[in-house]
């Protein structure tokens, strides 16, 4: 099976011939270097995780692990790709003939997408031949820090509105492809529709919309615009009610749907006022049933505070697929181990970069398990090397994900949407808490032998 | 000719059968209602525009018309997309139809890419059906508002940098598609070369990269490495020589290359300083060709306090594929005319959303110019409707981008760049200050019939 039959058979959206030009040109060249220096072929071991979480964010969410699957399962190097590299002379014939043959044969670990990380969690582990294994680092770390950047603004503001949907709609504030990946991860971080129809393609997310304002202005009067609407759409639609004067338009919609509306859309002004005033101003016709969406420039603090206001759903855009003003997780992929020569007998040696302006890490292979309190709840996430102590080790966080080059940790995005929710309820109250403070659980190192 | 293979042959990384996904429900649901009202066919023309900079920006840069082309020339409603809308039930069938034969007849104006812009700038103008031109809109607003975002940071950094080159290395922090289109949205702003080699394949970037630190932790020591580098890539090389000791790596890296060593690479620590050490010892080493890149966290106000350090070239990620702050342009696509009734004759009305929460359009078809001040400095953004005055005649800023349908813009990415620095280099002197501000020019509004 081609890259390309497998990336169609997941209904992505594009095709995708080649995930490997996803990659920094530096991975190709190390790979050129290693492989005439003898050393291409060490066993490694590279982690993924942060050194902080954004200033005053209480934990993080692991989102794109299951778009990491997709893009290591088709990381190939293709005869377009290889004739590019070739023409380009970035690498040369013997790195060439050695990408023609590759692919991923080596196994990754890593935290289930959804769940929760604090600054030092090894979120992915990827051991194999260093070759093998550097080339990834590029497409790994393209795919984490977006998409656990939309999922952590994603699950503030799956906290803010509490039992109240959350409508993705950001699509036209990112890029196109983005965009896809950002309701796929507020999906994951709580989110419970999008207006993205290449996401509802490629990840079955439900799609929601019905009109803009430039329906209501395209017909002679608003009246007009409303009988249209409905006409087309039924009377469960959601009608747009602030093209010209709300309260008018709030009348007109009931009088032109009949009390069954399904609902009404306020995108601009004062929502809080708006909200309550248009409530009353339904229930007074009769419209008891009819919802009220808003859905202008949210935050995870405009929607808290509106949590008082007669609203039924948020849409929310520009902030969530630009993270809520952290766009990019600081996510780094870095060797932690590597073995002194080939072979997969040779022991491993943690190794790391020595400490200079907060870039240093914490050498070797690493496990991790967060330890619950007497309650139940978390009280530390604790990250080690070498054995896991007994009481711990049914706590340990990394899964299976890719066994020898076989992706074996794929699930439905469901799975990990229930496990963001689950795992969010098992931190300390505080992780609710919206205003600035330190992450909700300290990250402890064990180091063992 | 269809879809998917026009795309090929434009060489883009992944194939894309139909951009139409790239789309908000709601345009397929008013679509739906206009076709059943009778207003589908009204002459119609949307705008794209900003209501305002991000705080203190002096000017934006448009950014993403060529994508913008590919787009519009590739929204197809293929056979996979139409089951789904038809499975879904999203639209209706007569919809179905409709969409089946899609193609976009109208024509597109715009600002052409690398231009300048400013609050109310009519940066992209659409004319078709309402029918034809509401479909564009949010796949067009996804590649302006991102790519102009990446833009806009790239320039301010390269006014920063002044003649010293940039290297964009931000793939690892942005989606591995908003990759490729950051790469080539900072080639525009000013920026040299890029590490993604997506962006290469498919834009013809320059790509640069040699090593990163995990090359240096693979080998038995930091002399190890070097030898291996230098080996494999030759003394022109760039050696990264912060993983250790910076200043034992840089003595090293001259007694393994030799003085003709190509660059060294810190990317850590007090960078000011390690500049001039670095510099300092490489010229005592007799290196005095040898170039320093730095490539630390940098954004447009590191790079302006590193302009007295003997540093030769940037490596810039984080803060330019996100913008600088401003990961995304508020640009809006609006109706702002339509005709009252179908047909190619009928009169255009101008139409706008009643002001409320700073959310007000001004109406009408737009024209836009620059006008010079005495010395042929820009001196305002001036957009009208109606006849366009002779003294600005010859200083109009649209262009025509799409004919009929046809693509008629399409141009080399170098035109785009050159545009941008003969753009920033016509206006006020204040456009390179870094510190924030108004927007360099007043939008002045001329309205006329």
């Amino acid at each position: 099976m081609s890259a390309h039959d497998s990336t169609a058979e997941l209904g992505l959206p594009v095709t995708v011939p080649a995930t490997s030009l996803f990659t920094d040109r530096y991975e190709l060249t190390m790979l050129q270097a290693a492989l005439r220096s003898g050393t291409a072929d060490r066993r490694s071991v590279f982690e993924v995780f942060t050194r902080r979480l954004p200033e005053g964010r209480r934990y993080g969410v692991v989102a794109g692990t299951g778009r990491v699957l997709d893009a290591v399962e088709n990381f190939r190097f293709d005869s377009g790709v290889l004739d590019f590299l070739s023409d380009r002379r970035i690498v040369d014939e013997t790195t060439l003939a050695w990408l023609a043959d590759y692919r991923f044969r080596g196994d990754i670990r890593g935290y289930p997408e959804g769940e929760v990380y604090f600054p030092g969690s090894p979120v992915l582990r990827v051991e194999g031949s260093f070759a093998e294994a550097v080339l990834l680092e590029t497409v790994i770390l393209s795919i984490l820090n977006h998409d656990s950047a939309v999922a952590a603004a994603a699950s503030r503001m799956a906290v803010a509105a509490g039992e109240r949907p959350l409508i993705e709609m950001g699509a036209r504030r990112t890029h196109e492809l983005a965009a896809v990946a950002a309701a796929r991860a507020a999906y994951v971080g709580g989110f419970a529709s999008t207006s993205d129809l290449a996401a509802g393609f490629r990840y079955n997310i439900p799609t929601v919309g019905t009109s803009a304002h430039a329906f209501t202005l395209l017909h002679d009067s608003e009246r007009d615009a409303f009988h249209a609407q409905v006409d087309a759409l039924g009377g469960g639609t959601t009608l747009l009610v602030d093209t010209y004067d709300v309260a008018e338009a709030v009348k007109m919609a009931v009088e032109v749907a009949g009390p069954g509306l399904g609902a009404v859309r306020i995108d601009s002004g004062d929502l809080l006022l708006l909200a309550h005033r248009v409530r009353e101003q339904l229930d007074g016709l009769g419209a008891r049933g009819t919802r009220i969406v808003v859905t202008s420039d949210l935050d995870e603090y405009a929607i808290a505070s509106l949590a008082a206001a007669p609203v039924d759903a948020y849409g929310v855009g520009t902030h969530l697929v630009t993270g809520s003003g952290h766009p990019t997780c600081s996510m780094v992929y870095k060797l932690v181990a590597r073995a002194d020569g080939p072979g997969q007998d040779a022991p491993l040696r943690p190794v790391a970069k020595k400490s200079m302006g907060g870039k240093a890490s914490v050498g070797g292979r690493k496990w991790a398990a967060r330890r619950p309190d007497a309650h139940g709840i978390a009280e530390a996430e604790v990250v080690g090397t070498g054995a896991v102590p007994p009481e711990l080790a049914d706590r340990q966080l990394l899964v299976e994900l890719v066994r020898g080059g076989e992706v074996v940790g794929r699930e439905p995005l469901e799975a990990a949407r229930e496990r963001h929710m689950r795992a969010r309820a098992g931190l300390p109250l505080s992780a609710t808490q919206l205003s600035r403070g330190e992450p909700v659980l300290p990250t402890e190192f064990m180091t063992g032998s």
